[in-house]
C-alpha cells in the first residue's frame, strides 16, 4: 500500500512525522480491509505501524479521524488520475484514426489506474463502508468516478463539434465509453483482489472499448 | 432483507425452524454490513434476530458457518436471476427491430436484478469479505456475473448465425453488452445503497444500452 497518499486541509507534516503518518494510515487501511472498520483497534493499528500508541493517538484523535483521513487519501489520488486523463485527452485530434489512438490511451490508462492494487484496496474499503460513512462514500463518488466521467464527456463534446463524434445524449456516450472500457475488468477485481488483469488483457480491453465505442459513436470527418 | 433465500446440500427444514433460520441470516446479513463480519459476534445475531443463542448455535455451528450460508444464498439467488434472463433471451426474433426489443427487456431485467437492494446487499458484503472469503468471493462472481456472460454470449452467437449481430470476438461483446447495461448504475448504488435507481432511470438505461449495442453490432438482416 506504499503508493497510498494522504491529503488534509492541515498544514502537512515533513520528514519523521510524516513517514509515521504515512505508516499508521498503510497499517490501518490493511487492516480495515482485512478485518473491516468495526472490529480494528487503534492498539492494533499501533502495533501492525511500529509506531506507539501514544504517536497514533497524537497524529489522529480516534478511529473515525483516521479513516476519515483515509478517504481524504483516496480523492487526492483520484486527483492524480484524473490529471493524467485530461492530458491524454487534452491533444489535437484530426480525424478518426487519430480519435482511435486517443481512446485506446484513455481506456487503457484509465483501466490501468482502476485496477491498481491500491486504488482497488480503497475502493473496496469505501464500498464495504459505505452504510457507516455514507457522507464518505458519495465523496468517494463525485471525486473519482463521476469527475472520470465529466472528463470523458468534455472530450466527447469536443470532438462531436469537430464532426468525429456523434451521440443523442452525451453524458450517456461517456459512461458507455467508461463501463466499456472499465466494466468488465473492474468488476472481476472486486472479487478477485489478489487477481488483477494482465497488462496484455488491459491493452486488449482498451482497444476493444474503443473499437466498439466508435462502431457506435465514431462519423467519418466530412470534407 | 425478507427476499434472501438460503440454499445448502443439507436436507431443507420447514416450518417453524425454516422461519427461525431465516430470520438468522437476515439479522446476520444486515450485522456484517453494518459493522462488517469481523465485528459481529454469534451473540449480537442472536438478539437481532430475535432467537435464543442456543438456537443460532444449533442452526448454523459458528460465524464462519453462517456466513457460508449466507453466501450459498447468494448463488440461489443468482440461479434464480439467470433463468429469467434466460428466458428473455429465449424467443424468436427475426429482424433487428425485435431484436432491440428483446435486448432492451434483458438489459432492464438485468439492470433491475442487480440493483435489487438485497441483490446489492449480498454484493457488497461479498466484495467486502473477498481477502477472508475468496473462495466465496470467486463462487460468488461464477454464480452471478460469469453465468449472465455467458448466458448473453450464447444468445448472441445464435443472432450472429441469423446475420443478425456481428462481433470480432463473441465474449468481449457480451461483456460489452452487460456492462453497457449495469455499469453505471451498478456503480453508482455500490457508492449509494440507500439510493437505487429509480424505475424511469432503469428503463432508460436499458433502452441506451440497447441502441449503443446495435449501433456497434446490429446488422440488418439480408434478403
Amino acid at each position: 500500500m506504499a503508493q497510498t497518499s494522504v491529503r488534509s486541509s492541515a498544514p502537512q507534516p515533513t520528514g519523521r512525522t510524516a513517514a509515521k503518518r504515512r505508516q499508521i494510515v498503510e497499517a490501518a487501511l490493511d487492516l480495515f480491509l482485512q478485518q473491516g472498520y468495526g472490529k480494528t483497534s487503534m492498539d492494533q493499528v499501533a502495533a501492525d505501524s511500529h509506531v506507539s500508541k501514544q504517536t497514533v493517538y497524537k497524529q489522529f484523535a480516534d478511529k473515525e479521524t483516521l479513516f476519515r483521513e483515509i478517504a481524504h487519501g483516496v480523492t487526492a489520488n483520484s486527483d492524480h488520475i484524473v490529471d493524467e486523463l485530461a492530458r491524454i485527452v487534452d491533444v489535437p485530434v484530426a480525424d478518426l484514426d487519430d480519435l482511435r489512438r486517443v481512446l485506446q490511451r484513455l481506456a487503457r490508462r484509465y483501466l490501468d489506474a482502476v485496477t491498481a492494487p491500491h486504488v482497488l484496496a480503497l475502493r473496496r474499503l469505501m464500498i464495504a463502508e459505505a452504510d457507516q460513512f455514507p457522507d464518505l462514500a458519495h465523496a468517494y463518488y463525485q471525486r473519482g468516478p463521476r469527475r472520470g466521467l465529466e472528463l470523458i464527456e468534455s472530450a466527447l463534446r469536443r470532438w462531436a463539434e469537430q464532426g468525429l463524434v456523434s451521440a443523442p445524449n452525451m453524458p450517456t456516450a461517456a459512461s458507455h465509453f467508461a463501463y466499456l472500457a472499465l466494466g468488465a475488468s473492474q468488476d472481476y477485481t472486486l472479487f478477485h483482489p489478489s487477481r488483477p488483469p494482465k497488462p496484455t488483457e488491459r491493452a486488449k480491453a482498451a482497444t476493444a472499448a474503443a473499437e466498439t465505442f466508435l462502431a457506435a459513436f465514431g462519423r467519418p470527418r466530412e470534407g
